[in-house]
């Protein structure tokens, strides 16, 4: 018989999070190094989880009229110096092209790092009337950022998203349209990945670069670490100018459209894994994990029991399960664990003594506990199990996010309770980007958002003093 | 009332065949010219044709065992030339970056013009015991080659594709599914795309850089032109050797794995434009058409017209098909004309006199037959006449290839025959690329591939007169 494989091990998240995170990063099998610093290997299992994201979000996207696209990925370094703003801050993270096989190339391109500009440029050439609006794109594609720092899921120099570009015949229009998309990835956050959020505008030293205003959503990690998942803008008609985009409005006027973007990445799988993993490994929503339930058979070469178990299997795939039957020769505890591991959401037990009394066990990952459930109503207990699942997940990272709001009156406080606790840290403020300078300089802080759910928590600024015009979150962020 | 729309024209393909192809890439929407030369855009119907490609063909890959990752998108020039024939092959087009933010880099990177050398090195990395094989991966993404021509969908600079990468435990079996891919796309050009194929093999001169033996599918166009819609390639063990990829046998002695990839793009899509449209546009293949059937109300603003219209909609889209109610303002006829264009597989036309009688009028693309079809029992017949559409489609495709093979006994002949009838010409061959060489310069014509269907045509090379090996196909190619 083969020789039992190791049970991997992993660091324990409370001795070391970082290293925690990395390690359920590898061994649960999601990423991988390459050669080139920066720049990952996104593998089967970890893939899988982008591939479901993608195909709900994709849904979601379509309903609101969002149409596919795709775009070519380099940038002539002269498009993207159009917008002044907007080629300040990515220029400097550029990856150039100056080679076309042995020849140098007259205009350097750059990879795309994201692809306002390249919309912008064809938006020119299809947008002539108030016939061709909205226009409502969306591309699925990589991007590339030439960071000093990586970490698998949240900092790569490549990384998979989707780049939303929108144009529309008002400043109104354009406005819901960006409120729209952050809901679409509120709601999926919350409904699908388990995850609550804030949902807020980031300051004006926050928002993206060329960009009248940009919301959030903003989650919270195990560690009490702020993770910015998801960000919507609007452009106001600042871009349509830059590249002459107009259309002519009923009353036979010339005007400049209005525009939006909006995007998510993978970096989601990063905010999945710093929510609901713990120190057995990966935790997954079950409406996203590649894997929804898997079949340990148990006392394997019993008569009987892989037979029983295959035909289990396929009558939860036919109910549309994805599921995952381990018929290899290692030992159940060691598959107990692999699948822990893997963060699979419900595992079924199945062995000679079940099959007699027409049973099986169905154990949830994200808090262990154990069913017996008849094989006659097995695909009814498995989606109210998975169910379940969903909204412990969800209730326990509430409470992760609850129970790390802390109000704070003077910058010292705010410095101490997120030196005590983490967290978000709840402030007035005067709105001064000097404040959120010296929150950064002296606490640490960044802000997150001030939230669309306001609360007067005083008249003044917490840091200068001044009168107060928003509430707004603090956080250290990933 | 609005003014009308023009009808957009194309040129007739018995004209100018290069130019009604552009044409129809233009009006039908599907692609734009970009800024950059050679690098196009996938507008959202030509984009959502790849997608329902994509969601179809990727089902197939998966039924096979493969699963789908996502390698970097940038290849270290040193890790490129670690195969010696595959870098001479690809070097000479890749496009090179060379900076990374404002810093020159110390290596410069390639963007993968395939990905061979990438998947090898997280092979080496991965791949240890035979319980590790077979490995079947399987990448959707674009690649880059910096040619110096280009065409929509056919010979882009950037183009979207996907590339699957196997390792193996023995050459049996990497040689199964070399074959097993080709006859994944061969099957799919003919069941969905309605594109009847020639499977063979490449000769030494043609194959894929480093690989042992390439297998491919070879298509023929209206205009006679051969077009090469996927290829799958057997490399042996010769990369494996090259990157230091070894495996523990059940004999415990390190053997290296045996490794294919194989891959279809965008081209595709150029396939079915060539294969199937005419001089009123396109003709999409109903299983991969992003509207499968386009509803024209007549006489839309009678009472119950739109109504009736809309509830048609509902109950067809209930039964899973894509359709489209174009509830503008334009004229019947330039509806007709437009969706002619886009080559949507049936129109349903719904007049005050069609809900009278309770029925609706169906009419093919294909080949513009009318039938007049009961309201209560539409899905079924609008379902039948897809089957006929693709039927239909496929018979025509089929005639047009089997009406133009030609035999040829010597090299005056082949010429003579491509010139007259164009198509495939068949000989037999020597096997030497002197023979190959001479057929390009003297005939024009490359070898498309050796067909696996052999017959014997006689006993001498036609180019030569040397003893043949093997009966091959030659062809002008796109």
């Amino acid at each position: 018989m083969a020789k039992e494989k190791k049970v991997e091990q992993i660091t324990d998240m409370e001795v070391d999070f970082a290293q925690w995170y990395t390690d359920v990063c590898k061994k649960a099998e999601l990423i991988d190094y390459s050669s080139i610093k920066g720049m990952f290997i996104y593998r089967p299992y970890g893939y899988a989880i982008w591939e479901n994201i993608q195909h709900l979000m994709d849904a979601e996207f379509k309903k609101t009229g969002a149409e596919n696209v795709y775009m070519p990925m380099l940038i002539p370094e002269s498009l993207l110096q159009k917008e002044k703003d907007h080629v300040e801050g990515f220029a400097p993270e550029c990856a150039w092209v100056t080679m076309g096989g042995s020849e140098k190339l007259e205009e350097r391109y750059c990879i795309r790092p994201t692809s306002e500009t390249l919309f912008c440029e064809h938006f020119h050439d299809i947008i002539h009337s108030w016939r061709d609006l909205p226009k409502m794109y969306n591309q699925w594609c990589s991007v590339l950022r030439w960071e000093k720092t990586s970490r698998p899921f949240l900092r790569h120099r490549e990384f998979l998203w989707q780049e939303g570009h929108t144009m529309h015949a008002t400043a109104e229009e354009a406005r819901e349209e960006t409120e729209r998309m952050l809901n679409v990835y509120a709601d999926f956050c919350e409904n699908v990945l388990a995850m609550p959020v804030t949902r807020g505008q980031k300051t004006d030293k926050e928002k993206f670069n060329g960009a009248e205003a940009t919301y959030t959503i903003e989650c919270m990690m195990h560690d009490r670490k702020a993770l910015q998942a998801g960000t919507s803008h609007f452009f106001g008609d600042g871009f349509a100018k830059a590249f002459d985009i107009f259309y002519t409005d009923k009353n036979n006027q010339k005007v400049n459209p209005f525009q939006t973007s909006w995007g998510v990445s993978t970096r989601l799988i990063g905010g999945i894994i710093m929510t609901h993993g713990d120190n057995s490994g990966l935790v997954l929503p079950p409406k996203i994990a590649p894997v929804q339930i898997v079949i340990i058979p148990i006392a394997m070469h019993k008569e009987g029991v892989l037979e029983k178990a295959r035909a289990v299997a396929e009558t939860l795939r036919a109910a549309g399960l994805r599921v995952k039957l381990d018929e290899s020769e290692q030992s159940p505890g060691w598959k107990f664990a692999e699948y822990e591991m893997k963060g699979v959401p419900l595992r079924l037990e199945l062995g000679p003594k079940d099959i007699e009394q027409n049973q099986c066990v169905l154990v949830r990952r994200d808090n262990g506990e154990k069913s017996f459930v008849s094989l006659d109503s097995l695909v009814e207990s498995a989606n109210t199990l998975m169910d379940a699942v969903h909204d412990g997940m969800y209730a326990k990272a509430k409470r992760n996010l609850d129970e790390n709001i802390y109000d704070a009156f003077t910058l010292e406080e705010a410095k101490r309770l997120q030196q005590e606790h983490g967290g978000f840290i709840r402030t007035m403020w005067c709105g001064d980007e000097a404040c959120e300078i010296r929150m950064k300089e002296e606490a640490g802080m960044t802000s997150r958002c001030i939230p669309f759910a306001q609360q007067h928590l005083g008249d003044t600024c917490a840091i200068c003093g001044k009168p107060a015009k928003k509430m707004i979150y603090w956080g250290v962020a990933y």
